[in-house]
């Protein structure tokens, strides 16, 4: 791996200072380049007033160009008020079942069993929530706050190198990691890092067979594809039992109910529930509507990104394999170049158009918004990754015989005139070829992007900050107010950060899912895909950690219960495998003899019995599922068995206590049958005062079955050993 | 309704005896006429001295025949301990959260907040449990007790009676009426009414629809279709809300773990958990390789009754509709009468066989096992329901015009011979006929077996126990030991209880579950179905409560948390609907006009789109499914809330303690300010040392704005208020 020694941003620099603290000093961004100084000095005023009193220490330091540094720290004594109020807040939502300690120095005990990413969380709350739940309500690029670029914790960069030196001394990662990690950037990220880890184990076991598959099972092979997809669903699965293990182990399951509102979040009406908890009600069945414009915007959505991809795919099979004119070598690349053009655009159009749509959805807290971007934003990913694979798998290889023809004949003549006349004949590896494009190279590329660049780039952004800091109207400034000589590098480093973009762990676990349905939906074109992801995710797990330590802003420490609505993406991609590798097999595999010629292959299939094997695929699928759902239920969660232990034993103490008390009564009660026998014999009810007194049933009852054994004998006493 | 007022069970004739109770009598029902009296006595005495042993009071009363009724009551005293025993079990195991009272005052005052059904179910406990768990450990039929036919508590006549009268005048049941029923027969049966009247109120809606779908729609129509589907699955979302809902409104939620052993339950070892409990463990791979089991036995299910049923059911075509031999008219009924003297024989055999294999799977508590043993016979009973059907629907119409022929060529000669000679033509409403046949007249029959038939029975068998009574043996007795008159008239309802059977539930439910999988499978083939299935429940839901009155000896008020994996059933029934009905309407809808002949109607078909329309059709409705389920899931149930904000406010209460304190804390705390500026002056990081005090760093920053801006403005100071 590389060497971090001289990178300033892991505090190397900054050891020289005794004492150096990192995650006592969060920062508030503030840049007034589009302001006039007068408006910005009352801002600034106002900005740390703000602060001060909600209870918080400044300091301010210049930053880049027309912005200012303002650190922030909370006062021991508010950090842990706040900070058991947080606990108790957990506990009275139920998040937690441990009742957090009352008294003072109980509460000072309590606290020092905590990790840094509670106190950066609790000093974000403070910094950003509104006034009414204590904090100095500074939201950044919201109502007052335009010129607040942006509020971010520091790297605590000895941290940092450390975590990252151990993750990439181990192959596997275990909880304790990922409590490390918790510990340092808090549960969501934590999360996605143990759903890597997952994953990535899981994916040995497609790897393994794939190999296998690749050398010793015919192409398209279908046994394959079922054991794969077995795999997947075990895979995920096993996950959710993860999570929820995850979720007990970091007190987080359930936290998003707790969650504060959005500055943006409108409300209808403001009410008092019963247990006296003020709540910002916007009726369920408004927003149930308003979720429904997704709908039509994903049909927007596939109009028209599959219509953009469909014109150019029909383009590059027009120019490179019936075109015969001028300069076909040099044509050929033509649509790529025109799909690299008109793609992104039309992306990101869509994209702000989800962010909008998201926005008029109204969710209630962050979370669920940045949960409805992100997942619209895999749809069109999902859109733009697999359509061409699809366009190729359904459309061209089976149809392309009848359909070139066709398009030739339509095109305006001159163009058709430069056109092959002879039969069309499909490029049959064209659909694996695809697949190896589309995610090997896919892969290289972003791991390319993700690990060489960031290297680079945060080579060449320190060079970068140094040069302008130096050279631009700081050098004036610099000679008005310098920086203290011990401050320096610190600052320096602080200002590198403040450029950095902030950390969105939602576009990682997207990549990491768009990957898992290439599995889930193509592995039988080319087992060894699985393979490559194996390797690619092995590095990206760190490769990843780095990037958030060296190009991003160290993400607030937010908390979850799991990686939220991906699962459902997950369970959504596995079961559309069952019906896409199906189709695949069944198109692919019947007749996949080399040699023969794809015409003659394709006469072969059968189409009308096609929906019976996707009907027989997916069901089987279906049963499969539930079989591994219900053993895997069975087998449960380790951490909820021992929760659920925990509280039995808890509440067992209290019940033996209850016991001895029992007992001692008893002891005092020697006389209770005496008293029991004398208050039977007054008992109103006269049935019960017949055979009162210990052993008078059973006299009675000997007596009532010799009388009935006689009467059974014919009235005779019964010949008792006689017989 | 029916008068009861001279019906014995209900108690009318004992209210002559002041004070007679009903809740405090539990019977014991020992039957000695396998065992010579000798073994007998011996028995006996033993059982007496388990049940004293206990802490149990026992009265001795004859029975019939040779058989005694042991009467047992529970102490007041142990049967408070008892139950609060079992209110502190349920709060160790999380059922509720509600911390019992302690102490012995607090103890009984709120023993005092309990209902009937509590009482009988310790007592039931106290009775059959095994000694380590304060049991007399009577297992009526098991090891030692061969002899005990069975262990019931007494039915409460007057509460029946009054309950009876209640519902009846009802046309919809409230929370409050399953209370009442829970009250008395406890939640297991409660859970039961509570589904039937939530599906009684969901049938008022396909009854509507299939009214105006009769009136005015095409027949098989695709519309009402959907909308019945649609129907059943916001039906089956809601209830699970409704079921979480009284499952918490009763505090038996997740009851089920709680459980005892089942006597006969085989474990491997015994360990202690982490929380001190003693657990006998099966290994759970076993337990789930043995229900694997399962699978070869509905596979020969299948196999035995599909092709009993296909026999029987070719005979019947070849006889009604091509056969022209003599005796024609007698011959048609031979098919049915095989059917009738066959399948009973095969059925009990299999059901024999599942219970068996219910034993074999080894379940750890008596619900397990219950609901194993349901389960495979609801199997049963879907192939003999269902299989006709979708033999008409899918074999004979389409087919018949081909497969009688067949049929007909490969019979020996001189059969053929017999038969009709011209082309084979379907009865084109067949179909219908028999949906209207297996439905209406199935409801009927079952209406008179459940509601006409127990009121002739129950007659006649008081009369026949009356006479039996006087005119038997037990004349010779009654002359030795006479009944109390005082008692006469009580002991004869008991005797007469005695000899009833104990009601199943499970039984009930199966029904219910069947008639609801003809309203999703074939809801298209008559749509007036759904009207008689409304008209039916609306009786059966007071009949079956007159039936565990009358028929069935008074059930033990077992708790559950619902109607157990039924949910599955229906869940399955209704997804297997949307193939089904989608079959039927593709196959049936598309030329269904009047008048032209089956074959020309059949030459119509497109075969190959069938599976197209299944696929589309299905996953129509499993998109809808999620919809509603999420839509649902948003509204949730009010009792969960309910309850959240419960434990809510409880908390709350200790929060607004602490928050007290700490602003009393703070009070004293008024130089906090202060104190806080002197420990950051003395700080040893020397960054937050540099700005301390309030306001300095406003300063600081103000200064920094005017030095920047005038960086900006090229060294000049900011021209302020000029521009």
């Amino acid at each position: 791996m590389f060497s971090f020694k001289r990178q300033g941003t892991f505090g190397d620099r900054d050891t020289s200072v005794a004492n150096r603290t990192f995650h006592d000093k969060y920062v508030v961004h503030y840049d007034f380049s589009d302001t006039d100084d007068e408006t910005a000095k009352e801002e600034f005023q106002t900005l740390i007033s703000d602060l001060e009193e909600a209870g918080l220490q400044t300091e301010v330091r210049a930053g880049e160009d027309h912005s200012l540094l303002v650190f922030v720290r909370v006062p021991t004594e508010l950090l842990n008020d706040e900070m058991h109020r947080s606990r108790v807040k957990d506990w009275l939502w139920g998040i937690t079942s441990e009742h957090p300690q009352v008294g003072k120095r109980n509460q000072r005990d309590a606290l020092q069993n905590t990790f840094e990413a509670e106190g950066v969380l609790s000093t974000y709350h403070l910094v950003n929530w509104q006034k009414e739940q204590g904090g100095a309500a500074i939201t950044p690029g919201l109502g007052k706050w335009q010129n607040v670029k942006s509020i971010f914790p520091i790297h605590n960069g000895p941290a940092n190198k450390e975590l990252l030196k151990h993750l990439s001394q181990k192959m596997f990662l275990t909880k304790e990691d990922f409590d490390r990690i918790r510990d340092l950037f808090g549960a969501k990220v934590a999360f996605y890092f143990a759903y890597m880890q997952t994953y990535l184990l899981f994916l040995t076991f497609p790897a393994i067979t794939g190999i296998f598959a690749w050398a010793f099972l015919p192409k398209y092979s279908l046994v394959y594809a079922i054991i794969t997809l077995l795999g997947c669903t075990v895979f995920l699965e096993y996950w959710k039992i993860q999570q929820d293990d995850l979720s007990i182990r970091w007190n987080v399951r359930g936290v998003g109910s707790l969650k504060q509102n959005r500055p943006t979040y409108h409300y209808e009406k403001v009410v008092v529930d019963s247990a006296g908890r003020k709540k910002h009600l916007y009726p369920r069945w408004k927003s149930i509507v308003r979720q429904m414009a997704q709908i039509p915007f994903f049909i927007l959505a596939v109009l028209v990104l599959g219509l953009t991809i469909t014109a150019v795919y029909a383009m590059e099979i027009l120019l490179s394999e019936a075109y015969q004119g001028p300069y076909q070598s040099y044509l050929e690349y033509v649509p790529t170049l025109v799909l690299a053009a008109c793609l992104p655009y039309t992306r990101s159009f869509l994209e702000d158009f989800a962010t909008s749509l998201a926005n008029f959805e109204n969710h209630r807290t962050q979370d669920y918004y940045e949960m409805s971007v992100t997942q619209k934003t895999f749809v069109l990913s999902f859109i733009v990754q697999y359509f061409p694979i699809l366009l190729t798998a359904f459309v061209y290889v089976p149809l392309g015989g009848s359909l070139v023809p066709w398009m030739q004949t339509h095109l305006p003549t001159h163009l058709a005139e430069k056109l092959n006349t002879e039969p069309f004949e499909e490029d049959s590896n064209r659909l694996r070829n695809e697949v190896i494009a589309l995610t090997v190279t896919g892969q290289v590329s972003d791991m390319f992007e993700e690990m060489v660049m960031p290297y680079l780039m945060h080579k060449l952004r320190g060079w970068y900050h140094q040069y302008k800091f130096w050279n631009s109207s700081h050098g004036a400034f610099q000679a008005l107010a310098p920086d203290d000589p011990a401050e320096e590098a610190f600052l320096q480093s602080v200002r590198q950060q403040a450029s950095l973009e902030p950390y969105n762990v939602q576009d990682d676990i997207s990549e990491m899912v768009i990957q898992f349905g290439y599995l889930a939906l193509f592995s039988p074109v080319w087992p060894l895909v699985s393979v490559g992801f194996f390797i690619n995710n092995l590095i990206e797990l760190r490769s990843d950690f780095l990037k958030i330590c060296l190009e991003h802003q160290r993400p607030h420490p937010i908390r979850m219960d799991g990686i939220g609505p991906w699962i459902n993406s997950l369970d959504a991609l596995t079961w559309m495998g069952s019906i896409c590798t199906a189709a695949i097999v069944h198109m692919f595999g019947a007749q996949g003899k080399e040699g023969t010629s794809m015409l003659e292959r394709w006469g072969g299939v059968s189409w009308w019995s096609l929906p019976i094997t996707i009907f027989i695929s997916e069901h089987t699928f279906l049963l499969l599922r539930w079989a591994v759902r219900a053993v895997l239920q069975k087998v449960g969660s380790e951490q909820i068995r021992r929760e659920r232990n925990e509280r039995y034993a808890v509440r067992k103490r209290h019940l033996d206590n209850l016991e001895t008390e029992s007992k001692k009564r008893d002891a005092l009660d020697v006389g209770l049958m005496e008293r029991r026998k004398s208050v039977r014999m007054a008992d109103p009810d006269l049935f019960w005062t017949k055979q009162a007194g210990e052993g008078i049933s059973d006299v009675v009852g000997v007596k009532l079955i010799e009388a009935l054994g006689r009467s059974r004998n014919g009235g005779l006493p019964t010949p008792t050993k006689q017989d």
